[in-house]
């Protein structure tokens, strides 16, 4: 095989592998509490007003709000304390006009009443009579029924990820089972006669398997299921057993590794000898990772990631990752959120977007400034001394020490 | 028991809390694997260097650049070819002056090589002579041995928290097993005569527990492991057995509910029953979340928080999060990391932090806004819609519309 480079940007990889694949959307049920970060199958509607009637934010006394109007500490409402609320329990009876209950925070509201005055803005004349002595409007310290969800408001759209508030509002609207995608299965082959498990003492030219340990740990990071499928030597036949078993079984399959010509060709070979289409790119136009290859074998995608461990790590942040955690290339503006001041200047070359491993640092003011961390990108200690990477987009050549960078954390 | 409120800032909270336990460090042994996101027992030296051999980054000709110096395409620097490496193999041989060996990337350096030619910059005379048409340097295109980790250097600190990248780290020195702290185990309680477990229809006057199941996630989000033990009634005798069932069971215990001051009373006087110190406080100068208590039995602490949802999560974030992230009230820069202009006024109080729950909205050149998500904090659907929390320090009386605010994402 000829070594074929058509260093894409990552939007037209992206977009490439998109066009081939088909995700799989198999929704499973799972309890409630077991479905933190998993993603929804289908939009959750609520069936009921939650709260399902109007409840006091405060305790005090229900009343009608027109009842305070024009109350002041020097003349004060008179009203007669004729009920009470209990928690969790129904209104006994209806609140009539120059009349109060009792209530506490988070009690019902008896028919009749529309606000409830907050104990400190009363005084107690007798066992039966209250003076309030600041009005209060329709509506006042009430969380009217159905305020938090309404009837029928679809409280969840399908593929949402569910963080904490949303087990939260699904509790709330009575989803003790969620439907839920089944995660990405994402098997994970590392190749290279050099490389050894690591268990075993590396023996001269050998070296310990980075990658399939870092890699396992983003895909469990993004809510994959990571499959590892050990370290493979340059062999044909052998690369070409494990590779065939891993599409099979995996939804995704990532190797790496192979960062030499003769590794990465033997690569190339297997995967076109699985099926259709089969590598759609050799190379994408960012540093650290050219030597990406992407491929899609049976609709499902296969990424040859760098061998060196830095540039396997940042291919799977901007290739792999989206489709894990959402299983398509969605925008997340969330993802490269933080704004950091470079404190040196960076060069990139035009046309290339280029990731740079940063330190932050937080100022006397609370600003924070992004130090690069220099070094080769086969050196695993520049990314435990990030806190993340910086983008230079592919329009610039470079940044200026004091320039703002976006930043993704990980 | 009267209602003492002792409205105290966040800090000066954790530093009480802080002062009156003692953290559990139960070390374990888990497999590398399942490491990520735990909390290291102790630092970890590497016993070798890595890579334990001079190994090339580049395919090409390992050589002395001595013998490069000077080379040019119109002269080039004749090498003869005296020896091939192979990948995991040792170097047969050693490395003469005007000799070269092939080398692919990641090979090892031959003793008496220094340096390594990319192929790009050698022509082919004949099967066994080169032509170098560019000098190296020492050490170019090699990575040293040690470079990633020296012997001896401590490549991770103890309470470092597993990420991906420290996962590969680990599997680079030969960690397979890792010494991981115990997560930190939190008995979380709902009260309230009002509320009911997810699965039940609630009657008139009733809501379902949401707390339970929004503070399950938060504790699951830190690396802590959840202990729910339902809902209590406001009742002594069953509150204090479900306390002091999840006070010897757990590490730390977080009461929800209770935003009457009768409830209030009673989970009050549970805490004061079962050993000292007690509560520590009532109430902190925060919103939301000021009916806050805090309180440690046993070396352990105990918070109460408030009923309202969004009140409950944001005290989890400010006093609970950090004590089962990190066992401690430790600094995290990367916490509120993310700035945004915010998109309308908002005022606070002098003397108290405010935590605006914020929906972020990228500009058309990548600048992000916050918009305030108004409501009350009873409301789980403003949590739903937030992106995250935006802080207005103690120090300040609000924010105005085009002021940056500090946000932490969730």
């Amino acid at each position: 095989m000829t070594e074929l480079f058509q260093a894409r940007t990552v939007a037209e990889a992206r977009k490439t592998v998109e066009n081939h694949i088909r995700p799989g959307n198999n929704v499973r049920r799972v309890p409630l509490l077991d479905s933190l970060g998993k993603r929804l199958g289908k939009a959750v509607p609520a069936k009921d007003d939650v709260p399902g009637f109007d409840r006091s934010t405060m305790d005090g006394f229900a009343v009608k709000a027109k009842d305070t109007f024009g109350a002041s500490e020097s003349l004060p409402a008179y009203l007669d304390i004729t009920g009470e609320i209990f928690m969790g329990k129904d209104a006994r009876g209806e609140l009539g006009t120059g009349q109060a209950f009792r209530i506490p925070t988070g009690g019902m509201l008896p028919p009749g009443a529309d606000a409830v005055v907050m104990i400190e803005y009363t005084e107690s004349l007798d066992e039966d009579t209250i003076g309030v002595t600041r009005p209060v409007g329709p509506g006042e310290n009430v969380v009217l029924r159905g305020e938090d969800v309404p009837r029928g408001h679809t409280v969840l759209q399908a593929g949402h990820i569910i963080r904490p508030q949303d087990l939260g509002m699904l509790a709330a609207v009575g989803v003790s089972e969620v439907e839920a995608l089944n995660a990405v299965r994402v098997g994970i082959i590392s190749t290279g006669d050099e490389v050894v498990p690591v268990e075993v003492k590396p023996g001269p030219g050998q070296v310990r398997d980075i990658n399939s340990y870092a890699l396992y740990g983003q895909v469990s990071a993004c809510g994959g299921e990571p499959v590892l499928y050990g370290v493979v030597r340059d062999d044909f036949s052998e690369l070409r057993d494990t590779l065939a078993g891993a599409v099979s079984e995996c939804d995704l399959v990532i190797l790496s590794g192979g960062s030499s010509v003769g590794t990465r060709d033997v690569a190339s070979k297997v995967i076109e000898s699985l099926g259709r289409p089969g590598i759609l790119f050799h190379g994408i136009s960012i540093k650290p990772g050219k030597p990406t290859v992407g491929a899609v074998v049976e609709n499902k995608p296969v990424f040859g990631l760098p061998g060196h461990p830095v540039s396997a790590m940042v291919v799977f942040e901007l290739l792999v990752a989206p489709l894990v955690r959402y299983g398509e290339y969605r925008k997340n503006l969330l993802e490269f959120a933080v704004r950091a001041k470079l404190t040196r200047n960076m060069r990139s070359a035009a046309g290339r977007e280029d990731y740079i491993r940063v330190k932050l640092v937080e100022g006397e003011r609370g600003e924070l400034s992004a130090e690069p961390i220099l070094g080769k990108s086969g050196l695993i200690a520049t990314m435990v001394k990030a806190h993340g990477l910086a983008m230079i987009p592919a329009d610039k050549e470079g940044v200026e020490a004091g320039e703002y960078v976006a930043v993704k954390l990980f």
